[in-house]
């Protein structure tokens, strides 16, 4: 971390500052130059208020040198992590499809789309069951229920499933859920964090719409500092000015997490636009820009669906779109775990 | 609303589409021009699914004519609410000063800093107890002890207390506290909406970073859909591409929110900029906009806060800029409640 | 077009209102609702000022349905415009590399990145002549005799050239160059683009900065509009919060504007990140979502390039990401033009 | 300015860089700690390309110390510049209406305007001869024959003209015009703003849309580095995902620009909203902000203008709000130029 100092500013007051940082336990190094008087600190500064810092009188400025997060930093940690998930692996090498419905909507509906991603290729599936909408008039999810029937088609299928989590008083009721996804409007919802920091259970935690990646990685660290490290990031769009797209997908994010965090990275297509036509085109950008997988919306009758159907593409479109980015992945060295797919002929045929 | 229906569409799929909404209750009143042929519904559309309908194959746009708010509607509320805390009321006519630390560190020190803003003017008492922090390893607030700290600044000085929940886990250790603050990062924490839409307390409702005036309102309406209507909305900044102020305030807001909804509307000149000498021109800024107030931070040792030192002016800084404020308030027709605050003489030599 | 009547509007107003639409040349159509009045223009609006509607009293709002540019619009000519420079041909079913230098600087940088970016795939030499630079203080680009020093490499290596144009005065010194470029800064230069709409030759019309894609494509249309309608589009990143990467390379923009538009879309994966790391994936998304083209920085000595040498790849670089860009083209429908490249040993190899 | 090398970096090629650092004239300072190597530059680094340095393989991130505006910089210039325009002077401690219509559209109208907004206080009569105007479809204007009706205006009222130049090669029809407006859309316009550094007239410069603050002074920088000095800022509102307002009025800048530059600071209230009545409280804001002044869109009958109607204010609605603004101006240490104003009974009857 770096201090420039006002100039002109009051011996007595530098020393003050200077004691205060040591008082830390950091060590200082000061360059007085001719236009500009530099503080620098020498440590572990991830503590370090910089806010307080930029308060006082006699400084100008504060700039970090080291980034703020530490656990899901790749300078400590160099080697990618990969998530396994009852032998079905996220991350490194692997490219993972999941996908399934926005909401759950019956027991029907939920397994046959199970059985349709499966036979696709998706390696896990994902259906809301409590749903965040900006209406409190909308359609809230089956909740509870909905959480039953994802069991149901797990059961039927084999397929793991991935749900979204609204409120620390449900954590219990996702006992059996595979991987516990993190909404974008809750990423800084801090006391959520620390409590799935607690539990034994992979969390995929979605960008926030407004959240730089640093604050992104800083809301993963709030997980892995208590202690679960098995956090798989998920970009779905950041909010801008342009009004065609529901968010703009920030595909450059991809290659910088990749040097940022040794933790998976995967692409949800389906919600940065809100409109299925756009999943296609978003997943191959998404395979040719180095990603760890797709989260992608897939509904059997999208016309029908309770919720966001407008985002949803159906079972015939993602299994082609998953043939067409098998095919990208050996330009970006990765692949397809085998451990995680159905290898029924349809598959092999796609492939 | 207006659906825009593409051109050459199946006569079929638009009878079936007008059937669908006839189904949830809406007349539909249909326009056919040469460029275009627009579907218009008439009826309460309120909870008819957007996204849906933008969904179908037919559908070229949507677009919605009524505002998706109700209870929060001046249309259909048009008298400005004035929420009334132990006689000290919020909105309308009133002009009102909220004043307080960012975090409550000690009993000795939120009791003077609680004596310094009421002497100045202050009506409340601000103070964080759980402090949402974007790091884990920075300061967490004094949680529940900052909570009693609080009580005892009131109970000293008699000002109501405001400060924030962060987890639907902690709402009944507020019971004492009087107006119960929803930060930004929960703006769309739905499930903390809903259970404060529950209790007998007003909520201070800030905007989120990336929350258009849209989404902020319906954030408010799903507090008042549960029966708690006392809701005042704050605005504190919003994220946008200028790195000099850690928020863009977005004062145009104000105005606009004046003519949208019946709630009061709050300005936080501390946290959008982050930067103490701000505070003034911003509150100066804020009274000629039209707020109902001002929640400024206020710290009596500012460099040696535990948090946000930056964004903290002295006592005397608040007092002088709560003079000038007064003399701005003629000119947007607005008032102290002198219920609300300590008439002592350095107050009236102020203002 | 859509006008909202506010509620309890004057009728002589509306019949005011009606007739001056009338006297536009548009027909009217009035819907009386009992939550609101709206009034249906049918007819060529893309004249119609709609800031001037929404200044009357008694207008509530005003909505668009028909798009406001036409010359550029997919709806009156379906059918992909393609380029043909010298018989090589850029839109519809090819995919066209550009590749060359920031800026020119000297004959022999810019004849041997020539004949580098040439033996690797490119059909096109791009180089700055004229450089937009934030600092009057920075390099400002060799200007007229950078112009002659990429006509030299055009004559050594045949490819045509694509350079920037910073100021109406210039355009005379552009006869010879192939493609003209309009930086993002200049977007909305409307009187270059007026006289650009003169020449007869391509234009590669870059998105300004905080340009929405209607912005865009009215400033295609104002080339248009004047008579010249061969103009290539290029996504080159969009402002945002996110500081890590210079601008955000907005990927959804290419099938939106795939939609929307005849006209060919380009992708710069070199400026928008500022970061030559990043634009071999930005270069294979950008061909997975169905770019017809890059526009790719190259330097045969990035680290003593004269501006902006943090966002070039070597020649070998562009040589292997252009390999596997070719290997993503059929799942797009895209092919290279082969009447545009190098059928050398070297390219066939890596192919 | 201060570069952080990347760990375990070559010995030998951080001799060069620091060799070719001290080539530009620089000095350096190496400082090698446990968790990073900093290397920092002395003298002036405002011709140092930033960009260039990060593309070097042992360059992690460097870090800007110094603004790199220097003629436009408060550190090298403590006094405010008062720019002095036939006796009236905007800046320092002056307060500045500038008001009239969005376009000029005839002889009568720009005259009566002019005298309406003489009356109500303003100081100099602004007017668009030359419009820049998203659609090439709409009213673009009269052009030359508008900048003769503002100077009948100017001989009529004496009132001092301000209006906006969109290409060099108009400027020479400017040169009876006493302040030249550069639009938002041209900030920049290098070339545009290079000529009018030659010429001598202040230039009212717009902020960019998407331009931070640092941009717009190096935009300054560009007219003040060819030895034109008077240069008038004016924020206009940038663009954000907000979609009520067209602009998001940026008010925070004014005193963040009032430490880092001596130029004099104006706010438009109409162009940000795009909302006559957001006018007046955008107004008062802006006073209570600590701006130089206000540049007003005024006309006599905005119903019927050629152009943004919308965010036009009536003279009468104009006289009144200036009215508010004087009470405001103590309280911020300003005031009136009394050289500037017509001093006749219904003014003094306002004040």
């Amino acid at each position: 971390m770096i201090i420039v100092i006002k100039k002109n500013s009051d011996r007595k007051q530098l020393d003050n500052l200077t004691e205060w940082i040591n008082g830390l336990g950091l060590k200082t190094h000061l360059s007085v130059g001719e236009h500009s008087t530099i503080l620098g600190l020498v440590g572990d500064t991830s503590a370090v208020d910089i806010d307080l810092l930029r308060s006082m009188n006699i400084v100008e400025s504060v700039k970090r040198i080291q980034e703020p997060f530490k656990k899901a930093n790749r300078k400590f940690h160099p080697k990618d992590t990969v998530v396994d998930i009852s032998g079905r692996r996220i991350g490194g090498e692997y490219f993972t499809f999941i996908a399934g419905p926005c909401s759950v909507e019956s027991e029907k509906q939920i397994v046959s789309i199970a059985e349709a991603v499966k036979h696709a290729g998706a390696a896990f599936l994902r259906g809301g069951a409590y749903k965040p909408r900006t209406s409190p008039y909308a359609f809230q999810g089956l909740r509870e229920s909905g959480l039953e029937l994802l069991l149901k088609a797990k059961a039927e299928t084999g397929l793991p499933i991935v749900t979204e989590v609204m409120s620390v008083r449900h954590i219990g009721l996702f006992k059996d859920v595979d991987i516990v996804q993190v909404g974008a409007r809750n990423m800084q919802n801090f006391e959520l964090l620390k409590e799935l920091g607690r539990i034994d259970k992979p969390i995929l935690l979605k960008r926030g719409l407004a959240a730089t990646i640093e604050e992104w990685l800083m809301s993963a660290e709030y997980i892995m500092a208590e202690g679960n490290e098995r956090v798989i990031l998920c970009e779905r769009g950041i909010r801008t000015f342009e009004p065609y797209t529901r968010n703009t997908l920030d595909l450059s994010a991809i290659p910088i997490l990749k040097e940022l965090t040794h933790l998976p990275v995967l692409v949800d297509p389906s919600h940065s636009s809100g409109l299925s036509r756009l999943v296609r085109p978003l997943s191959l950008a998404a395979a040719g820009v180095g990603a760890d997988g797709l989260i992608v919306e897939v509904h059997n009758d999208p016309e029908h669906a309770l919720c966001d159907g407008a985002q949803s593409v159906r079972p015939e479109q993602f299994a082609e779109l998953a043939g067409k980015v098998r095919v990208i992945l050996p330009m970006v060295n990765k692949k397809i775990d085998t451990n995680s797919i159905d290898l029924s002929p349809n598959l092999t045929r796609l492939g």
